[in-house]
């Protein structure tokens, strides 16, 4: 590659910060962008009825000629989640290594997308030429197989970009993180670092997944009597490998519940990255033909979702399964921030069922811890660091601990969804700007519910809606029916007739006050309605539901 | 106190396991009923619009000339809040510690009931007779200073109850829990134990509030150049004391903001319970006149909650203090359940305004861990153990402890709201039920919103509502006006033209086949309407937005 001291490589984040999970990142050389990962977010509590957040990409969709292509670091929902819905608008191809290829695969089937998206797996080691930039993906380590961290080669120097990691010296499947080639790269000279922040508020080192698999042989000896459920992620093929692995040692069957798990896990075994000992694995409706301690359930549900298996078990509303006094259940995971209290449910309505519940260590990260996160800027020893998944704070404890292994101040920058690094070995500064968003998916629309809806959907659910209708004859103005007055979601309504009673004299005495001054702006009128009834329901109940006048003309 | 072997006291529950926080508990003997605690809760995420939860004392009021009183064990809104609205449906006396009583009294202060309440404060040591019983009120440690456990003298034995409580060796304010008095009941033979379960998860032993002064001290020895700004418990009179305590060593003033925090400095001060140097509080509006070095804020907020003082400073909108680059923030707290997302969210707020925030070790459960808990159960030695505070999984926890010191299984219980348990000496079982529930406080209305309204709100939360309204001719079922249709929180209405359009020929094309077929009846035409326009936008959307056919009469 041609070097070009004076080049300026420019990196956009078009999602990340300001939307958790929604990473995607354009990397920009003169007439050549790439894109890094393209995940979707799950929606925050105010948005409701919102069922995924996805970027918005304008930016690439003006520039669509100079982009080059996809490359994905790793094969979870918050970096391949929303390619389906922005390879709608932007036909690029795909590269990743194979696993990563194949989860993405299943999507863009259930899209039809198949058949139009040009996709091409990447080993470990190997590099690809994408316009002006080379691509060479280097083996990670992380909660699902075949991560990636990327070096991204441009004429205006080397960025190391390594994707969701941590270092796992002894993982269950494949090889170790690749440090040698970190400190190659090192050697050769980084300009930029961009390393996961997710875990830098914690100290120390993560612990091997292999850790994991020690406690399952723990648990599967303590409870030889007893039937097991499992529920950890369904995207960590490790977790599930090492479950098998002891059902296997204690002479179990296993039975895989949750549609996303069985998803996974048969694209796993269906490109080798999952080892199941013959006539281990047994299908749900054989259950009843094993007694409960010859069995393993892995299921769906660790966060407490209202619909995965497990939290249907709970529940008793599992067409299949049914919790038994005695069940021996393992959350293999810990609660997602903002998950913690759907977890909780769960675990008290199976323990209300007489389950024994088991939460506590039975789990490790993906992600880097502080001293990991230490160990890659040593290897890679950059000259800018730009920390990256995470939120704020997380970003922020990285910048600390980029700051107290020598890097100047000057050097690290916490970028929003939006923000242009120009950088060279010159120099670094955010110079600009371009427009990114979260656009909103509810149901098969993408992009229909904006601002103004999720406000009335908030304000509807805070105190319900008042509905007053009335007919006026067109011209005359005078009243041929109503106004009548209709609630939903405000208060129950035989309680409150009274209440209703008074609403109509309210409004009825607003409308004459209108009509009787001859006001015949229909603006006007639905104003004066709007705000004597939301006076007096302030009044009487310090409630302000929605209130919506309809005029009809007859 | 007379012994009757043969007579059985009656334990209800009335609140609590199925809404935390709710605790009120009836002890019926005879012709006596006493309460302990009468606490309010907060909603549940699908309580929309909901602004708390009181219990519902149907039983209380069936039976309101045996109840004598209600005994309060400690200050908190879980164990006091609910007083003032069951007060004003039961009026009988109180008995209460010193601080406690000052805190109710604020309640009572602003629901005018200060006037016709009898309240009665009671010492340490000191017992009331009630009826059939006596209460003795015994010292204990919590998060709130006048804490209490009672022993309760029936007839038929004697019950203990902690209240919430954690072994304090070294507190702060006052005493150490009166390990001794335990000891003594135990000798004389306890009936039933029933113990706080809040931290029955967790291994070992609560620190003392003492270890978070020490903290404090290092905290302000690191950081003598920049403002700090502490978010803590309002109600947490100690740790308050505390942070006052290095204000005074390390030469700072002390800002209180917030109103609850205000409220109850105010009351703790005047009632001896905080000890605060001359010269040492300054109103907010005097910080102006002393550098940010000089200035300690002890501040609410620390659970994230939207409206309390913190967040205001972390989003800009509070009115006296902005948040600086260099400031010190420390939430002196841990996240309650369901919290960590809100609290995470300020503490972003405060990162990306180049604060400092520190959150880790610098507090103290209120709450006996596994090891306290043992000792309680090792001087009391009760027959029957019935765990009390806390979610299904800890009291199981606790029950399980109980357990593993001896307890045989069926002496173990836990209860649900409503569970009637009689027991004396000779047997302890479950016999029957009462009616109980929880109350839904929204504004002014208590209890006027239920499971319709609520049903009601969700739906519109989700999808928003769709109104066609039509007027017909008395009679002759002529149209007249409409059908117009109007939505709210479905869809933005710009963007959605067409799919009005489409679905107004809808429901033209329904009502057309009503009036066709000269079906009469309005209901059987909003059905149809109803179920047109729903398959209609189901189809096209994957969404059902509530749909409301409203036919006016002229």
């Amino acid at each position: 590659m041609k070097k070009d001291k004076n080049g300026k490589l420019k990196i956009i984040p078009l999602g990340g910060l300001e939307q958790i999970g929604m990473n995607i990142t354009a990397f920009e050389y003169g007439n050549s962008i790439i894109v890094v990962d393209c995940g979707l977010s799950f929606p925050e509590d105010d948005m409701l009825g919102i069922d995924l957040v996805i970027p918005d990409v304008t930016y690439l969709k003006e520039n669509r000629e100079k982009v080059k292509g996809f490359v994905i670091t790793h094969g979870h929902e918050d970096h391949i989640g929303a390619l389906p819905y922005v390879l709608k608008e932007l036909n690029v191809p795909i590269y990743a290594t194979k696993l990563t290829i194949g989860l993405i695969e299943n999507k863009l089937k259930e899209h039809n997308l198949l058949r139009t998206t040009k996709r091409k797996t990447i080993k470990h080691g190997q590099s690809i030429n994408l316009g002006e930039f080379r691509v060479e993906f280097i083996k990670t380590n992380h909660s699902i197989q075949d991560a990636a961290a990327l070096a991204i080669y441009s004429p205006a120097g080397i960025v190391v970009h390594t994707g969701d990691f941590k270092v796992d010296y002894t993982p269950v499947f494949g090889d170790a993180i690749d440090l040698q080639r970190f400190a190659e790269l090192g050697k050769k000279g980084v300009l930029a670092l961009m390393c996961d922040s997710t875990n830098a508020e914690r100290r120390g080192f993560t612990m091997s997944e292999r850790t994991v698999g020690h406690t399952f042989d723990n648990i599967f000896a303590e409870h030889k009597s007893t039937r097991l459920i499992i529920a950890t992620f369904a995207s960590n093929v490790d977790r599930v490998q090492q479950i098998i692995n002891s059902a296997y040692k204690f002479g179990r069957k296993v039975v895989v519940e949750g549609r996303s798990m069985v998803n996974v896990i048969t694209t796993a075994a269906e490109l080798g990255y999952l080892n199941i000992p013959d006539k281990t694995l047994i299908d749900i409706d054989q259950m009843k033909n094993y007694p409960p301690e010859q069995m393993v359930l892995i299921t769906t549900g660790s966060q407490g979702e209202s619909m995965a298996a497990l939290s249907r078990m709970a529940a008793n509303i599992h067409k299949k399964v049914s919790i038994q006094p005695g069940d021996t259940i393992i959350f293999s995971s810990n609660p997602i921030p903002g998950n913690e209290k759907a977890v909780s449910n769960v675990i008290n309505e199976l323990c209300a069922k007489g389950a024994d519940v088991i939460f506590q260590d039975v789990h490790v990260s993906g992600h880097a811890c502080q001293e990991e996160i230490k160990l890659i800027y040593s290897l890679v020893k950059p000259k800018y660091a730009i920390p990256v998944h995470g939120e704020y704070r997380h970003l922020k404890a990285q910048a600390g601990i980029a700051e107290s292994l020598g890097i100047p101040k000057d050097n690290i920058f916490i970028m929003y969804s939006g923000d242009v690094i120009e950088l060279n070995e010159e120099k670094a500064e955010i110079t600009g700007r371009v427009h990114t968003g979260a656009i909103l998916v509810d149901g098969l629309g993408v992009g229909d519910v904006g601002n103004i809806v999720l406000r009335d959907r908030q304000h509807l659910a805070e105190d319900g809606i008042m509905i007053v209708v009335l007919t006026l004859e067109k011209r005359s103005n005078q009243l041929l029916a109503g106004p009548d007055i209709v609630s939903r979601g405000f208060v129950y309504v035989r309680e409150s007739e009274d209440l209703m009673g008074e609403a109509r004299v309210v409004v009825e005495d607003a409308l004459d006050s209108c009509l009787g001054r001859r006001v015949s702006d229909w603006g006007r009128i639905k104003t004066v309605i709007k705000d004597s009834l939301g006076d007096f329901l302030w009044k009487r109940t310090k409630r302000r539901p929605m209130i919506l006048p309809i005029i009809m003309e007859a």
